[in-house]
């Protein structure tokens, strides 16, 4: 017994604390109670409900089904509802009314097979990707609408007022939704994406930061706590997560109006690109983090040599990457950008020139033996720190490449 | 209108190619239309009709919104909206009763509070994480039906006779559902899962031979063409976006009931682990890919060196892959792994040993520039042969004594 009060003790507290830390997810809560007593206005008042009936129902359901966290998801289960409703309702009572032709015989067979075949081809056509991407709901809402005309048009006859009348609650219902999701504090996709990429580039910033900063902490550049420090590090975990959201935050993002910075035609497609070229380096940082991880140390000579052109490559890196940041939030061409990546590569060719010396600076000393078994383990450290840095370079100039286009694109 | 002939035409092209790759998907569908055409039988059969009325209309729609593509998914669904539609229903008639006990005047407000707080509340449950994964479905069934109790109750004397028609209807729809899912080829969440993860480690084994196979295809010993050669290397991409998948179907293989070699507690979370361990190669192989993708040509005297121990580190370290693979598609521990993960690190044993013994190999010949810049660009090799089978060996082994407690638990 004390072991559930506690439980629901935990969980409560863990509602808490996701209520504190994101507060729109509140306001969403609201919006949603704010609309569904809108719409139940329909049973309070005598003549509205006298018009529709028992089918206000369907405004109810309308607005508990369509309403969704952002307003583009929102726009997009609306049309998608009211598409598939109108284009299932045509076929049925066009379906009906052959099946009404052909006779009571074949009526039952008539409308059976239908119903078999085009809730099989719905289903079907879900799984495509495209359809999948975009119209899963709407393929939903086809196949149920279908199914329920079809059905129920054998026992009655008014069908023509029972589509109309549901037509009619389901667009009631809609429209309140979209007008309660964009009038109070809505909460647009595209702006969610938006923050988003930025929010993940300074993960990644972060990270690297961190990575670099945590191979060479006892080169006495370290100012943050172990703890604080694992943890700015393990940001990039987010980052290889995030490609589902960003797809489908994109595909709202294309529904949604004007708003604020974004216009309608915004080129959404290119946040994808550069939340692919985010989980490219994100990919590095986590194999970068991983041989900074192992226990196999480099010889404290080896370290010295490169330690400074390493965290050289690694400061000028987070520039590029803060400052491709900073276009993102301004959405403005930079004009630092081309600079900044010409340092970074400036670094990297330091720090290779810098290994290329490393073999002959190692002869120097006489003996032999120990030198061999220097260069043996100086592998390591090569690759801990400077294999990394160089790949990074790749994604990270695809990314600029890409920004420069969007920045373009946008109004730099 | 060529144009939108040709778009139609490709859009069915696509779709037939996907139903002959995967026949499966069509018998889902032919299964979605079998089980609605069962449930039309409710408005064409007369006396069933005339007990359940407009309420039969439930039935269809439970259909047509619960029946998914795995057993699993189903059941889940099944149960929410049972178990939803019970909770909003007592809680919705309890309210309505206190509703009613407050006088005329109070009722409105009463009952519109009660539906702002309770729909509130289950939107904000539905952000939880742990309710989220598993019990979204039934918030929203709560949402819905509680609105639609306490809204309709203001009118409708026979609350009870209409929850009751209600929860009647939607059990025939689940049971259909479930019954029809179970016994026409029935699609097993568990199963997708086992194979998903059994082909995800044969991608992995793909790419990584495909990997190591393309940077020594000058040794001789390729046999397949460019373009199969680099399928074969993408495969690991398909490992590196599994998760949502992994994770969606692990949440529906816990609520299906023993079925061919799985029971009902098979260690479901275990597959995560082995997932997020074939994730982790995947970053390897995502950047060795991109090393041995880079223009850098390493000299051919440190390939020669080299090619052999990399092809053996590369072999044995597949064939752990595929050892593993064999594991899990017979669910019985291996009692070849163990020789055959020492294979591998004696391999890369092996390997280090080699690449100790270079530099000395190097500085035989006496021309110390041409010696020098040698060193500087064997750098990129060491980067993209070594490291990463080293780095690989960690997260195999983590696989390996994963698997070992699989194959301990399922029946080895």
């Amino acid at each position: 017994m004390g072991g559930l009060v506690m439980k629901v003790w935990g969980f409560l507290e863990k509602a808490w604390n996701l209520a504190v830390a994101e507060p729109r997810k509140v306001i969403h809560c609201a919006k949603v109670g704010l609309a569904l007593s809108i719409v139940s206005l329909f049973y309070y008042i005598r003549p509205l409900y006298d018009n529709f009936g028992g089918n206000a129902m369907w405004a109810v359901m309308t607005v508990v089904v369509v309403f969704e966290y952002t307003v583009g998801a929102t726009l997009s289960k609306c049309i998608n509802r009211a598409a598939g409703t109108l284009l299932a309702g045509a076929l049925g009572v066009g379906i009906y009314w052959v099946a009404d032709q052909s006779g009571d015989e074949l009526k039952p067979i008539v409308l059976g097979v239908s119903v078999f075949f085009f809730a099989s081809a719905a289903t079907f056509s879900r799984f495509i990707p495209l359809v999948k991407a975009r119209f899963d709901y709407g393929a939903m809402i086809f196949i149920l609408t279908f199914s329920l005309v079809s059905v129920s048009g054998y026992r009655m006859v008014e069908l023509l007022k029972l589509a109309q009348d549901r037509l009619s609650t389901i667009a009631i219902g809609a429209s309140l939704c979209i007008l309660v999701t964009m009038l109070f504090c809505p909460i647009w996709a595209g702006c969610e994406l938006h923050r988003l990429i930025h929010q993940n580039m300074e993960k990644l910033v972060d990270s690297l930061d961190g990575c670099v900063a945590h191979y060479f902490k006892d080169s006495g550049n370290l100012t943050i706590s172990e703890e604080n420090l694992n943890k700015k590090i393990q940001g990039y975990k987010c980052v290889l997560n995030s490609k589902a959201t960003e797809e489908s935050m994109c595909n709202f993002a294309r529904w949604e109006p004007t708003h604020g910075r974004f216009n309608f035609g915004h080129p959404w497609k290119q946040y994808l690109k550069i939340g692919a070229s985010l989980r490219r380096c994100a990919y590095c940082i986590e194999t970068l983090n991983s041989c900074v991880g192992s226990e196999i140390e480099a010889p404290p000579c080896i370290r010295k040599h490169l330690s400074d052109k390493c965290l050289k490559v690694g400061s000028y890196s987070t520039n590029v990457l803060k400052e491709l940041a900073i276009t993102i939030l301004n959405m403005k061409k930079s004009s630092k950008i081309e600079l900044i990546v010409a340092e970074m590569n400036f670094a990297v060719q330091e720090l290779r020139d810098a290994l290329k010396s490393l073999p002959s600076h190692l002869l120097a000393p006489p003996s032999s033996t120990g030198e061999e078994s220097t260069e043996g383990r100086s592998v390591p450290i090569k690759k801990a720190d400077v294999l990394p840095p160089i790949m990074k370079a790749l994604p990270l100039i695809t990314v600029v490449s890409l920004l420069e286009e969007i920045a373009a694109r946008i109004g730099g």
